[in-house]
């Protein structure tokens, strides 16, 4: 499923390789459809990184987010294959996506994921 | 007591148990009773872990959270219970739960409880 | 002065002695008053511990803070007292106090104090 | 320049001088002079310490402060200057002030000196 | 491109130099064009450093800022430009800048750069 | 149904019955059940009135409204079921409730009512 | 167009119609197709009325309105037809929707529709 | 009770008695006790008026309203009697008092008296 | 000046003319130069209409007020300028124009313009 | 006093004295001497008005409003001496100044002057 969408990702060189910073993209209109329910969606998308050769374009990112409007998604599953995504495409020093799902039944959840590793003493 | 409330929580398996990630689920509409009183308390409780096979799925928990509607519970013991349910049932790599209460008699209360240890250099 | 008003205050068991937890604990109704111009001030308590044997029992907190509403108290010293009477009736592996009063003369005074050091580190 | 209005500032001993804890003060009525243009500034400081021997004390601060409102200081001077005055007049274990200008020309400055030595790592 | 605008920044001495000290200035009025589209961007810098010997102006930060009115930058290049601009006219110890840019499609851009380093530890 | 539940309002004689004024009660605990779903539903209760001969005595109010714990109740009638009781109870010369409920499958939903009439020019 | 998507609304009687009483229904999760770009819009519908003898359903609402979700629709054009289908299946004596759009382009814009008439003096 | 009280309000001549203009004074650290518990209330007096001849002078109506500190009283009463005094004291073309008293038992208070008349259309 | 502005402008036909309804566009974007200084002038404009026949196109409206850009212009007097020609090319029932501009000197300014005239009672 | 203050305002033509139209001037900057005590008083200051013939010119108020920082004033009279410059200066239709002084003793004023009249309706 991811494969097919991660084609809809372009990226552009990053124009200070020699360089270590942090670009941080915030996409509040996500929305994806629940495979159980049929119901839809929505969540803030946080996506950080310190890029290596390659930075994603912003304009093909919300293509590739877009199309997740009328696919089915677990939360905690979406943010893990966006990150997939995401690294296989831009292959950077270190990501970060976090999810903010709007409430369902009085309950919200956010997902928190990290490439390569989790930094689990920063969670504060 | 709590015995009982854990067979309402279902899981399902780790979608990503490869990546160590964080999942956080926010529940406004925590309620239980005073045990000495006799008067409702309300809370927000906010379960965040890292998991290791097992995930714990939304609407079970809701389930299972409810059942504390009409049963006498103290802030501190209460929070320590669920804790323990939760680690029980998806034997999470770490685990943490903020349960902040509303005021009772111009006071609040806020417990922190975490498994396996409390990350006592972050409570900054 | 502090000797008599701790004598108000109750403990009870800590639920779950084996493990470390936070209790954080709000009080924004403490006032006292000005021993130099017999002003009442009027600030909010922070209290925050990790429990050992003994954890104080909130509606004996409430009234023990409110002897200090006729008594003559300066900020830095009130703030030091409240804590050592906390740690002597509960004798906790940590506690912490952060009192915040309400401006005077355009200058508002906050307070933190630590049991059984000061996290330096953590005051960012 | 300095010197006259730091002999204004009058400290209190420490009530407590056998434990570490932190004094915060914010003034958020600070005003003085631009020495180019003669215009008036306008900021906000907070001054955090962990005394030693003394403590300052708030009414001589306050007068000490009002010195400055029609004399001309630069931020970056005036806060430096301000934090010589108190670690002069108090002698602390550590202390910082953090000036808080309000904007001019739709920039706005905020200065953080240290006494002894800036934290680095918590500036976060 | 960049070489010219740094022209205009003007410096002044660090009338503290033995002490290492913040200094932070908010320019939430940046605005430039963006090379693809034609249309206007808009932005906030935040710019903190320690300075050497050299302080710049903020008058002549002003003005540079404003060369970019007009001017195609992509958000990833013309954080780092600055940065280099900056960094070439004051010689930090340790400078950052922060640009936070408004959304376009939905979605909002923030570039963090550091010289000499970025503190990946520190971006929580 | 809400007859019985009125029996346990007190009300107290209006100290000064001769000056109309307002007094408005936020009660943000009123939870009862969906009698559809067998869900719980939380809301925040805003009661306004200019008394007549009688004022409603808070503590019965709060017992009042934790009779709906485990009651089923409608959003629109729940409301209009609680004037009713007030009104009986007091005799008011104005009264109004807001009953503002949490989100619901994302929709969330306030209902006002008065008594004697809505002012409708008022829903500004 | 709008007629298919109306038959999915339900009502059910107005449980208390002989009182004139508000009822506000909040959907932040309304999202539709823009006709121009194919790009999705979102917006957040506030429904306000005095119901005659029917009110609305929440979760035909929720349905009806999910209808939208991969349909063309110009801002002004789709506030106007959902007033429409409202007052068609519930008769009100009064109805306002308020139609508040995320930004596109730096520009964001909110539409208000009343049945029978607006009221332009309370557009403060 | 409140006569002696009355003794300690003190008056100016109005500036300006031939405009009619608003005074409002907010007074946050209002404190008295409940007749029924004993327990200390808390709350903030905004008081506004149109001054004829006299305005109070604000230092006495901070002693005036201290004079309160360990006076028994009720919410409704209180907010009448104060009202009652600055009325005698200032003999005013119009004045306001909002009592808002912070939450017990989860719910809060707030009283609106006037003087001459309650304007009851400016309730919204 | 505004005339050749006013060209760009495009509108599009009022899809529900029998209909009063309000549509409110939000420009946070909005920039001139000031005639004075030379310096560029920052501003939010809030525009809201009752349209007649015709509605202004959105993407038009973006180019029309980025003509401003480098263009001198006080702030009372752009305001009304741009009300003219959105009036011109609309011929609205009633439209208001409510300029906000970012703060020069210490000082922020809002001029706020109606056609065809100022509603006086409603600037509470 | 207030006369030789009055002679720094400067004005300029209404550029649309055909249209009333509203200016809204917010002034956070200013401060003058409490003529009892000798200590400072802050506060910001909203002037607005509907022109004539003459608007006032932005930076003579500015040097107007910093005559008062060396000055003896009380707030009451201090906002109609104001008002009453500013009139006489441009011969406004209408004008309003709310002054919002900073809290002295834990109370804070407000002060709101009209002319040519007080709109008592509008004070909500």
């Amino acid at each position: 499923m991811s494969d097919s969408f991660k084609e809809i990702l372009e990226t552009f060189p990053n124009p200070h390789p020699n360089r270590d910073y942090l670009i941080e993209t915030v996409c509040p209109e996500f929305t994806s459809v629940c495979p159980k329910t049929g119901q839809p969606d929505f969540g803030t998308l946080t996506i950080t990184y310190i890029a290596n050769e390659h930075c994603f374009e912003l304009k093909s990112l919300k293509l590739y987010l877009q199309e997740y409007r009328n696919h089915g998604a677990f939360y905690e599953d979406v943010t893990n294959l966006i990150l997939n995504d995401l690294v296989k495409i831009t292959q950077p020093k270190w990501m970060q996506i976090i999810a903010d799902f709007t409430p369902r039944g009085g309950i919200r959840t956010k997902v928190t994921v990290e490439y390569p590793s989790l930094a689990i003493h920063s969670q504060g």
